[in-house]
């Protein structure tokens, strides 16, 4: 075999133990969070049909597209013409009829589609899988990462988005991350617009405002304005902009400001009533109607929500919204959605920073068993059965090695506990069981090293 | 946006939630045991640089590789005269620089070499990842699925041997299917074709023996002949073959005939000394030295396993050995492993044929409320809080529709009870919970509906 120097495509990662350890404490905690509000787990594959994923996400994301060559002769069907015509998106979909999912919502609809006899509805779905994307790959953007989506599929009922806040809430609770919860709705921005004579500038109007945490008030005006939108709208659109006070202060202001425009006022009855319902929910984080929020607008109809954390400067570490017909380019129209999104690596970022991984997440080994030799080992092997019978995380030292290099392994995989078994201790049928943090060693016999490791007192013992 | 008919590639699945809840409980169950003998995860990218796959998995692997197109200008520094030449395989090296990873040995030796430096050795690492395969998909194979490794690397012990051996047989037992788990010696093999004069044909010997069960005694030595091996040597290896007894018995009559072979005693020794250990530790299932055994000689150097399900017609369900060398080819040499897979796939039909999956994999959300209107959801939905405080997986139907199909997402759902909130229950402060199995019904407060819920003896009660 050829040797090759050990590398991966760029873009992408390697985890490591530990960091694998961290990761699966997010999806883990978020998996939780899902199932406790009824949301079941599917898995679509990493490879679509290019035909399901093209024209999804605009040119750009067409050019974004990892695209998997067919197997066997896949010039066959190309004439030597179009060969050297070196038209590279052309012949790129007759090299190639399949691609790696760019994200989850696109398999998510055609998954709908394709089932919709075998699947209950409302369908309340989670997935957690990996997706890839062709982007310049720089500092916190990957070329593979995990989206962790949860929708509900078949209802418009506002208690979805109510949950799906809860879910958030108790989510970032559960990890210890402070956060604020920020909410608008697509039909107020709508309704925004048409108040100020630009309906048709919507798209330019939001995408402007919802720079404003970035460029400032006077940029915002600018590209306002030389988006075309006049200056008397945009003078309208200040006071909105900047709207401060509670979350009923801006509803208030917001409901005389639109009394003109039903799809406003709906937005406003939406609004408020998954807010009163809330009240009552006690949610552990605040929520904040922030009309500069904006997303996708070309995909979302209804609430929109966005996660900041609190105490990182970090993007938005969750979002979602309600959309309509997501289905319908797959031939099932007239089917109300409504989902969310975490940023897994971006909460991991956060946990890091922080330092609020549980030691429990990251440490997995709880207790090593030296390795002295044939006879110790041979003692050793049924203790170490019991112990994992008990569900204790057990491992001994397969090499007979000097115990330095032994107990260094220990310390390496940040196992607190060692046990010591010589002759001395074979005699009268006990382990030693030593403390790796604090050094502190005890003689137990086995039973109680059961119990010991166990306990949830284990720490204050030894 | 242009309507396409939903379709996913051949060879490829989506799992639906019952399908995703029966292989997470699989995943589940073999993860856990991995951790109690102190295996970490790790994950690797989807996709690795072609030059990293190539030439490891034989001629026909290389054509199986799933190989991704260069994102930009993929034709560029191709000549017309390279395209119109038309020769595929070449240009395939051209146009794509990465593929979707085979298995994941190959990339795990990548790993293994490239970050030496921060791996705790032995590294016991397990990884569940899917592989990719362009093989032709048929019945249970597919071109998409996950394998289920765990490997020590950096250790000659018999130990992990050993040990490896007891995952199996806890991970088997824990999923309540019984196997004959089936041993052999890689170095038995050499030491029996060294005796038998035939030592440069160990491959074409054992790849004829493998074939035992399949095509029978008659075939095999045809086979043999075939090959080339002398009728002299097929006459010794008679008695090997269909060797029987106790695996003590077999290794007697082995030792006998292998004493002029130092590798064939040494792979003897081996095994004696993995099962004298084992004896000690109670398997719960069988364990059996099988001659017959070969599994990819071109890479195994030690001992062999392979399970077998003694109560379902299906091919091996785990397997695996001791290698040496895995990471030379990455500029990394003499480390030995030893490692094992589980196959999911057949896992999973084995647990389907003989119906074992405990319901609590199954089944998810254990509480609906039905729906009956805006004042009986806002009375509920702070008890639907207080039983996800608690740890219970509950739902309230999002729409106000009549009860019947409330439901029926209930059954649908296998969802085992309902809580009924009307008016009556509303008044004085209680719920109506239906075990949906039985349909009693019981009159309860939010306090005992928690209780109930939580409690073991669930079923017993109501």
């Amino acid at each position: 075999m050829a040797f090759s120097k050990p590398a991966i495509p760029k873009g992408t990662r390697d985890f490591l133990p530990v960091e694998t350890a961290k990761r699966n404490y997010i999806f883990d905690t978020i998996r939780q969070v899902y199932h406790l509000y009824g949301f079941r787990q599917i898995e679509t594959p990493a490879m679509e049909m290019l035909s399901t994923l093209m024209g999804k996400y605009g040119d750009e994301g067409d050019k974004l597209l990892f695209k998997i060559q067919n197997s066997g002769d896949y010039l066959s069907g190309v004439t030597d013409e179009e060969l050297v015509s070196r038209d590279t998106l052309k012949l790129a979909f007759k090299f190639c009829g399949k691609g790696l999912r760019y994200d989850l919502t696109v398999p998510f609809a055609r998954y709908v589609a394709m089932h919709r006899d075998h699947i209950v509805f409302p369908f309340k779905r989670y997935q957690i899988q990996p997706v890839w994307r062709a982007d310049r790959p720089q500092k916190g953007r990957y070329r593979e990462f995990y989206q962790c989506d949860a929708d509900v599929i078949g209802s418009d009922s506002l208690l979805n988005e109510i949950e799906l806040i809860q879910i958030i809430d108790t989510t970032f609770h559960r990890l210890g991350i402070r956060v604020c919860i920020k909410i608008n709705n697509r039909k107020i921005l709508s309704g925004i617009a048409e108040i100020i004579g630009e309906a048709g500038k919507i798209t330019d109007m939001t995408t402007a405002i919802d720079k404003l945490d970035k460029i400032g008030v006077e940029n915002v005006n600018k590209e306002l304005s030389d988006k075309g939108i006049s200056p008397a709208a945009i003078a309208q659109l200040q006071p909105l902009i900047q709207l401060g006070g509670t979350n009923a202060g801006k509803l208030d202001t917001l409901e005389k400001m639109l009394t003109e425009s039903p799809t406003g006022l709906k937005g406003i009855e939406e609004c408020k009533y998954i807010l009163s319902l809330l009240e009552n929910l006690h949610l552990k984080n605040e929520i904040e109607l922030d009309l500069t929020l904006a997303r996708g607008l070309n995909y979302y109809t209804g609430a929109i929500f966005e996660v900041k954390a609190l105490d990182a400067q970090i993007g938005s570490v969750a979002g979602g919204g309600r959309y309509d017909n997501l289905t319908s380019m797959f031939g099932m129209p007239d089917v109300s959605g409504v989902g969310i999104s975490f940023g897994a690596d971006r909460i991991y970022d956060v946990l890091n920073q922080l330092n609020l991984y549980p030691r429990k997440a990251i440490n997995d080994t709880q207790l090593l068993f030296v390795n002295f030799g044939e006879k110790e080992m041979i003692y050793s092997l049924p203790i170490l059965s019991q112990l994992r019978a008990a569900g204790i995380h057990t491992e001994i030292f397969p090499d007979t090695v000097k115990i330095k290099k032994q107990l260094s392994y220990a310390n390496d995989k940040n196992i607190p506990y060692v046990a010591i078994v010589g002759e001395d201790e074979i005699k009268i049928n006990k382990v030693t069981l030593k403390n790796m943090l604090t050094g502190k060693q005890v003689l137990v016999n086995p039973a109680e090293l059961t119990h010991i490791l166990t306990s949830q007192s284990s720490e204050s013992e030894i």
